[in-house]
């Protein structure tokens, strides 16, 4: 056997076991039965651990060290580049370390829910200042040129650096803020009245939608879970999950759009990437600009809604009485909130903004955990105009912080960037794409975004997979010409 | 680590790994996507051979050399039983005979499902008889003292013997031969006009009853399948399916009673057993009398309708003119055909003892697979009276023996017989039990089960735990007694 093929065997093997791990947590997240949560966490961790060896391992090293030398085509020169990478950062850290990182964030994940629940930072501070101890340690192990961010924010999003994202979320901070005063002189959108929309109905409804973009139901299922989600858990496999509020059938559409968006991207992959490790997706930023890109770049536009207006009145018979144009007004309203989650299009990346500056002062050491709510309030109320007026709506909104997951949050606003990118090239490319939309053809949209984005998989690094797609890097412009334009239109300026 | 302590982790691993592959084959039977299906075949076998590469371990065979002298305690002595049982057994047979024995059985499977589609035996012969003669190489491997299916029966039904069963179901057959002259003599019970019962109703009335006997939704579900099966896929996570004929609501419902039947063993394994190998039930036949005894003993008694019939008549208007005893009647009807699963308690055992007289002169080479089907007929006309007129509805309707699995069988009738003797054992310790089943006061008998029955797993071989259920070793009388009393009842003998 060949050294390629000793590693892909082994990575093979590697990857069985992580799809039963997935199919493990999809199950845990949508119908296993309460009293099963232990034994669930043990066969999880178990399984995990498995991977994680084999990861780690002297003979993936080995296997690794000798394919180097044989990778020739783009598909083995990625799978030799990732695994490596993969390899040689979680081997920066000895058990010992790993091992107490993982049990700091339990107990700060845990000691979170509650502080958030009683609205006081003062419980969650000395936990967070833990992890971030560990995290900061962490980074330096696995090595960086410039910022110790650099080697956290790199799990994410391949490539991407401290300096590179500062200039970027800066140029979208400074832009958003501006255009958020300029929306203040325009007029509104009135909001649809307030109404009871039958969760089955709503069931129903976000089918269809997934039916439209093109959601393959014999390559995937739909199911409830407290949060949404999409899991691949094998090729051939990529699950969604939902929720459903009665008062609002557009929040678990555009749930819907959004796992749907990942999921097309899961069910896109190439078949020759399956069981290499590479069918995942380039980077967190992209998968999320899939995601974005039908949530927001299609669902929220005039032509789908134009589509969707029939249906929508169809499965709620209460909207009978509104226009397309009305629901498209009601989807677009743009206000500053405390919730990062429940934020609209203009504000959402500035929540984002807030969080990448804050994680990075704390990597750096320039800021304390004990600092970190008055930073906090600053800055919303410098970006947003609002200050939230607990911990609870403020500091201790997210979960990233209490897992160690900082470098994470970036992924969103770059999603949000790259979606507008991709949405553009297809502009150009796609002949007549919004009529298309408009009439409800949007498997061509899919095709599109198949070839161009989903096959690859994580054969490109993401940017280099941006520049193929749409010809330049990461860039905030077509995102800001994007929200200028269809927000200028919505508030009438 | 002490020996037995070190025993214990290894065999968590190996149960917490076959945990996994359990999820995985809950889910591939029940709502995988159709595109997911290779995948899954390929996750599961990697499972299954994790698992078994550390059973056939010389790490398992150290293991259980040092764990021997130190296991003093029940709960110990037995792990070191079972695992060494496991071990040897599946270590006599080379893995290049295994891997021939797994692709025969495969292309045999495979084969089978045409033969029927087509019934016509004779293309299944070959495979029949290449499955045959691996499964008598694998007899010989793994040793026995009188006959080459003992080698066979010990994996479904520990300590049992050829002889022995020849013994017991000698005695089933002539009996019941007997015994279905008679019911000749007597008056066949009417059957309910037919009707359509919808498939939502069956569901509910099923979840109705396996509340009612005190399955645990908490630590299970309840999902629909082509074929009813129960799974363990941990410790609190029992899992039960069942499927659902719109024109007979009784079907589904001793599906619901069977599957919970098996189910409340596995909820009522001792929390000190999880892990360890020994929560799967003492034998399958011990299995499948807890799965008769509620399907049965329980649910075709007449106390159970004088329970059962108002919750029928609330689910299905149309049989409000029924009486408790209609029903009892109906689903108590006695009458030989070809299919064993749709057989009665009277004619089912003799099902059985005709598979497991030809499986004998298979294994021990007095018959061939090319006269099979002959020696089928000849047998169905002895015991039952009719003779199958095609191989679809003879010789080709199970899958067992494609699939190697010779020995399984018996397994069927000694659950009923158990099944039978721990009904009188309850009868005699459960004070006025028929009155509470009248009321619907299951919980007493599941407690009486739990204590006596599950909460012990594996821990004694099923005969000795026959033994200390009821004071006797398996026997055939309770079984006789019981069936001809309500048959006799049923039928105005």
């Amino acid at each position: 056997m060949g050294a390629l093929e000793a590693l892909r065997a082994y990575v093979r093997e590697t990857e069985e076991i992580s799809a039963a791990a997935a199919l493990a947590a999809w199950d845990q997240r949508t119908g296993m039965p309460e009293k099963g949560a232990e034994a669930r966490a043990k066969v999880l961790g178990r399984l995990e651990r498995l991977a994680f060896e084999r990861l780690v391992s002297d003979r993936m090293a080995e296997l690794l060290r000798a394919a180097e030398g044989e990778a020739e085509g783009e598909i083995d020169r990625a799978l030799v580049r990732v695994w490596k990478r993969n390899h040689t950062r979680h081997r920066a850290i000895p058990p010992e370390l790993y091992q107490k990182f993982v049990e700091a964030t339990a107990r700060a994940e845990h000691v979170w829910e509650k502080a958030k629940a009683a609205s006081d930072f003062s419980l969650f501070r000395p936990h967070l200042a833990e992890v971030l101890d560990l995290v900061r340690e962490i980074a330096r192990l696995i090595g960086y040129r410039e910022s110790p961010y650099d080697a956290l924010v790199e799990e994410y999003e391949p490539g991407m650096t401290t300096a590179r994202l500062g200039e970027v979320l800066g140029t979208l901070r400074r832009e958003l803020t501006a255009f958020l005063q300029e929306l203040r002189q325009g007029t509104p959108p009135a909001p649809l009245p307030p109404g009871r929309y039958p969760v089955d109905a709503q069931k129903r409804f976000c089918r269809d939608a997934l039916t439209w973009i093109g959601y393959d139901f014999s390559a995937g299922r739909l199911d409830d879970s407290v949060h949404p989600f999409t899991i691949g858990v094998g090729p051939g496999d990529v699950r969604v999950t939902n929720r459903y509020r009665e008062e609002d059938p557009f929040s678990s559409l555009f749930g819907a759009l959004h796992e749907g968006g990942h999921a097309l991207y899961g069910q896109g992959v190439a078949p020759e990437l399956a069981w290499t490790g590479l069918s995942g997706g380039a980077s967190f930023g992209i998968h999320e600009s899939q995601s974005r890109f039908w949530e927001n770049q299609i669902g929220r536009s005039l032509p789908f809604w134009r589509h969707a207006h029939p249906h929508l009145v169809r499965h709620f018979p209460a909207l009978a009485r509104t226009s397309p144009e009305d629901v498209w007004r009601h989807v677009n309203r743009v206000e500053p909130s405390f919730i990062r989650v429940e934020a609209d299009e203009v504000t959402y990346n500035l929540h984002i903004c807030l969080r990448f500056e804050l994680e990075v002062e704390l990597v750096e050491g320039r800021l304390s955990a004990d600092g970190l709510p008055e930073r906090w309030k600053g800055a919303m109320g410098e970006y947003l105009g609002v200050v939230p007026p607990d911990d609870a709506r403020g500091v201790l909104q997210d979960v990233h912080w209490s897992g160690g997951m900082f470098g994470y949050f970036p992924s969103y606003a770059l999603g949000n960037l790259y979606a507008a990118q991709f949405a553009s090239a297809a502009e150009r490319e796609i002949p007549g794409l919004w009529a298309r939309v408009a009439r409800g053809e949007f498997l061509p949209i899919r095709e599109w975004l198949r070839e161009r984005v989903h096959r690859h998989g994580q054969v490109y690094l993401p940017e280099e997979l941006c520049r193929r797609v749409t010809g330049e890097g990461l860039s905030p412009e077509p995102f800001l010409r994007y929200v200028r334009r269809k927000y200028g239109e919505v508030y009438g300026l």
